[in-house]
């Protein structure tokens, strides 16, 4: 069996077994089998195994794996680490072909951890399972309604279907980034936390995803890497179809014996990695905004053809400081030509800044963006469009997002890249997220704004083969 | 009068027109004058200013202001640029003494629009008139209800009265810092949002809140300043009684252009400011959000006696990238004493990493974290505890709330400050509301924790003679 279908099981089983599923509201086994009842509804067969129960949650309970009647595809363990070589070993008996363990206590603790995280790796190697893990929340896909988290559906929101996949070593990090996806209507993939990774890497995920349908761009929490070699030969085979964007932590010393105790890796040396990340054509983010932002501009976006950024806003000040953050990113105002111009002085108010950036002013409509939108985007020296919203502003309306949906399309079938910048209270949150559902990513200050942006531009020179 | 009372009068006035009032919504001058209703049901005298109309929004409309009967305290004007030096002179006869010009169309056009901006300028010397603007959202007070912001407030969200002020050459950034502080519950003293500043400045507005007795701590955003020496000698008084945060936008070469043309200042040139800035005892913000978590930090937890940090969390990545920001930002990880360790090994579970960070691990409860941020604070080694939630994991509940409470209430004692980190959807945000309201500042990443720290770290040094 190759490794797609060895990862893809991990994502299409059509059974699952939860060994050490609890019938108590709080406990991380009552929380697993919780979350997978959609599963269950969906089709699958879903198989509670707790020795000293017979029902939970409505369905029938096993005291072993062994005992459970057909086959079983994948397993979720979350019983104690010292149990764990045993499970496994029941797990191979049974036929499982992918387990996913929740339960900490292996290689982050140490010493006799380390080995015991040794030996359930040796059992699993035995029958030929793949495991993801341990020290993790798992996988999630919501096509399939697999879904390993211990985090109650109301409290973390799960995002819609789509085309962006996670990968994360931090559950933490994992589940932010997942709720910040639902929050603006970006659609998953793929999600796997894999913590420890005693077994299944990010090397052997990425190769995955690369001949994934579904995913279009990967965004990747590090903190350490074991095999390097192997790491980068799959990113570099990786960002050769598609972008791959990363935040490493762990990096300066102290943080390096943090994250040693965390998943059992030490973080990758000063900042040598860098080199070898750019080299294999990665995009490096900075902090976890910053991974998110530039994965959501990829997702929706694309690529950018070029660095040429005209800036339009109805308040300035944004645009004040995006200017500052294009030129230390080295991104490139747009000099408008002559004609441009004249055809903007010509369609708007006496009032309004004809310059890159263009300052509509405060009294803007949604009908000086468009005019002002469209003349800009015939300008053959602009790249990418940079609007700036103050949506609070008495004369703005939201007939706006069917503008942005139209000048959304003509950019789009001009080659050119369009990002949104506008924050504030649940009015503007809530045009934010229409903007998102029309395409155009949208960011609440202008550094992030450029940051993203960015990065549409370097996977630009990436497809056109000029990095 | 003195500086004092001419600027409250921007913010206690018994009577105020709006010359330029309209009966259309959607115009400035109609959202105007409705935001100034609240004012108006308070107990202010509203008077709309409009020759074409008898009434607006129930309120009887005058021909001109010497048309109202009784004096007029301040005038807010939303005219067309080139009437407002005859209007300004209409005001002085009839004894007003504060005047917010709304309308651009002044110096930010360059050219004879500047001349404009200095023949109103002297029409107001004249009279001995204070003015704020042109070419700004003007002036906001919760307590005294006066706002003449031109956005409706179903499209912004306006604060509760507290101990921040802000004051801000771009409307844009007031409008978000506002709502920012609106959705965390943190307070506001007054609020200024100034555009060209032809006549009250930065510095005017320092002298009165170095005194105003509800004001704690005062955020910035500057593009450019007038007159330099006057501001520093301004700051450096301020400083010695209150915090001053300040984020300069414009310092590029291309966005000292932009600036030029948004409120007719050149940006500050290059980074020279900066020096001067930190010797006024200044705080540098780089982005709008910096300077938002600076300020709530400074106006929830007053000061941190020293750089010694402590991290606690259940879900460790965010710890990781927070030692690395701890390391960048020149504060430092607190050396625990063997002591405390061994509290904290007694008392907690032995899948706990007792270390600094302390990694209380996915199956932490809030009374894990009560026992372990009890012992915690008790280190002598200890000035700052950064505390991170996944709140959306299983184990956790509500009860977090009141034990932050209790461990904040501990710390203030104890003369030490507590910071928490925490992100995701409704659930998570809607405790993180609950944390601010308790006066625990909040931050979303660790990177944004730890510079908020810093400005506490660098008060706290100024407070104690340090620097």
């Amino acid at each position: 069996m190759g490794i797609y279908q060895e990862i893809d099981g991990f994502f299409n089983p059509e059974s699952i077994a939860v060994i050490g599923a609890s019938a108590t509201p709080g406990k991380i086994g009552y929380a697993v089998l919780k979350n997978l009842l959609e599963f269950y509804e969906a089709g699958g067969k879903l198989y509670p195994i707790n020795p000293t129960r017979d029902e939970i949650l409505g369905l029938k309970c096993y005291k072993s794996i062994l005992n459970v009647p057909g086959s079983v595809d994948m397993a979720v363990i979350v019983v104690r680490s010292k149990m764990v070589p045993q499970i496994i070993d029941q797990c191979g008996k049974k036929g499982v072909k992918n387990i996913v363990i929740i339960s900490g206590g292996f290689k982050e603790l140490g010493g006799k951890f380390r080995d015991l995280e040794a030996e359930a790796l040796e059992v699993a190697r035995k029958y030929g399972i793949r495991i993801i893990g341990p020290n993790c929340i798992g996988v999630y896909d919501p096509r399939t309604k697999v879904d390993t988290f211990f985090q109650p559906k109301e409290r973390m929101l799960r995002p819609k279907p789509g085309n962006v996949a996670f990968l994360t070593q931090s559950g933490t990090y994992g589940i932010i980034l997942l709720e910040w996806s639902a929050m603006d209507e970006l659609g998953i993939s793929k999600f796997v936390s894999y913590g420890n990774k005693m077994d299944v890497d990010e090397a052997d995920i990425l190769m995955y995803l690369k001949d994934e349908p579904y995913t279009e761009v990967v965004g990747i929490y590090l903190e350490g890497l074991g095999d390097g070699r192997k790491f980068f030969q799959a990113a570099r085979e990786f960002t050769k179809k598609k972008p791959l964007i990363i935040l490493r932590g762990g990096w300066s010393e102290a943080a390096r014996r943090a994250a040693l105790s965390h998943t059992g890796f030490l973080g990758g040396k000063g900042r040598i990695y860098e080199a070898a990340f750019k080299q294999a054509g990665v995009i490096i983010a900075r902090t976890l905004e910053e991974l998110y932002d530039m994965v959501k501009a990829l997702a929706r976006q694309k690529y950018a053809k070029g660095p040429r950024v005209a800036m339009i806003s109805n308040g300035a000040g944004p645009m004040v400081q995006a200017v500052d953050a294009v030129s230390v990113e080295g991104l490139k105002l747009a000099e408008l030509e002559s004609s441009i111009k004249e055809e903007l002085r010509k369609n708007l108010s006496p009032f309004t800044i004809v310059e890159n950036p263009v300052d509509l002013t405060g009294s803007a409509t949604p009908e000086d963006y468009k005019v002002a939108m469209d003349i800009l985007l015939d300008d053959p020296n602009v790249d990418m469009l940079f609007v700036f919203f103050v949506h609070q502003n008495a004369p703005m309306d939201k007939s706006i997002i069917d503008v942005m949906k139209e000048i959304n399309k003509k950019a789009r079938d001009l080659g050119k890249t369009v990002l949104a910048g506008a924050a504030g209270g649940p009015y503007t949150q809530s045009l934010n997220k229409e903007m998102e559902k029309a395409g155009i990513p949208t960011y609440p200050i202008p550094e992030r704004l450029v940051r993203a942006a960015k990065a549409l531009y370097l996977w630009g020179k990436n497809v056109s083969g000029e990095s």
